[in-house]
């Protein structure tokens, strides 16, 4: 979450292609839970961004558990969480040396919060992945993912920030779901998503790429939403 | 810190200054505290970067402690810098409830990976300034200061990602100290800091105000330095 940036449409190019020809989205707030083999997905906490009448906004990232052979925790919510995340986790029968990857999907204050919860875990934030202070050479900023195994890769998705990231699912009984960040702010964002991106044309072009092979997503600020192709 | 981006040199034009011929630098690694009236600014741990035999590097982003009127940390270090950080800030009679101001220059893993332990700060991320889940207004992307009073600023400093700021200490015995974040990764970064930025036009365009205005500067990845004006 950033507010509407001004400066760094200096960057940006123009080309807003329209979804709606292609692809139909539709919300599912009542579904936050996707249960699979091997993997299953969860959403911990649905993520909210609105506008206060004193100027303010009030946010917070989604977050979400996906669990399986590896346990994988995408974006951790704002400092302000520590106490839910804890909780929600131990809830589940986890405690935070159980999660052996986190993935900030980018370095917002609002997705990256926690980090600190996890210092034994993979810790992907944008296109950096370390364990420790040891960074591991990767090919995300190429435009390559970063497999976790056959059914979960990290996907590049720039264009909100210059280095965003979601993480796929495969094979879940909703099908292959992914966890986008602030790739969508919620189903319906054409009227904002374009204020907050750093890179509007570089963002269109990994909007349609996760519309044209994802079948629910979950976006950075509201519940998941189907994706049906025409 | 990202490993080299090709990517984002999509977004880049081209300017290289020469530097030297309006600065001189000269590295401070003795000089790890700067003390002033009313704020003082002491570099916590220095930060580094270097390549193994194995393709991995090691990283991790310099920690910097401004006490004064208002107790502001900048950059928290990587996850695994948690204990470090408790202990050290113990040290000096501080427990993270004392600190009211945590900055993170830019949203890589190893200058915002202990947010959590601050959740009653104020925390800027780059452009965002938030209290709890409350989102400040802020003129940070159009190229304005966020002030914290009179001696202490947020300063946009953009280039390295998209949304860089550096804090500007003035009033110091060494004068105008910028604690820069990676906008400079360390004195003599010449050769290398083209390679990690997302915006070398951009990024020297704000290396030059910083060497313009700072009589000391303190960068991510190495010890601060002096900056001498022909």
């Amino acid at each position: 979450m950033t507010l509407p940036v001004n400066l760094v449409d200096m960057m940006d190019t123009d080309s807003k292609l329209d979804t709606n020809k292609q692809f139909q989205t539709t919300p599912l707030p009542e579904s936050l839970s996707f249960s699979g083999q091997p993997y299953s997905v969860s959403v911990l906490k649905v993520g909210y961004c609105f506008y206060q009448t004193d100027g303010t906004f009030r946010a917070d990232g989604t977050i979400t558990l996906i669990t399986g052979p590896r346990t994988i925790l995408v974006d951790t919510g704002g400092p302000w969480d520590r106490d839910f995340l804890l909780q929600t986790l131990k809830e589940r029968g986890l405690e935070p040396g159980d999660i052996h990857v986190v993935v900030g999907t980018h370095g917002h204050s609002d997705h990256v919060g926690n980090l600190s919860l996890f210092p034994a875990a993979v810790i992907i934030v944008g296109y950096d992945v370390s364990e420790g202070d040891t960074y591991r050479p990767n090919k995300l900023a190429e435009g390559h993912a970063y497999r976790i195994d056959e059914y979960v890769s990290v996907v590049p998705s720039p264009g909100h920030t210059g280095q965003d990231v979601s993480v796929q699912v495969k094979g879940t009984s909703a099908g292959t779901v992914l966890v986008a960040g602030d790739l969508f702010e919620c189903c319906s964002d054409e009227d904002s998503w374009r204020d907050l991106s750093m890179n509007t044309a570089i963002q269109e072009v990994s909007r349609q790429e996760a519309l044209r092979t994802a079948d629910v997503i979950i976006p950075g600020h509201g519940p998941p939403f189907r994706v049906f192709r025409n």
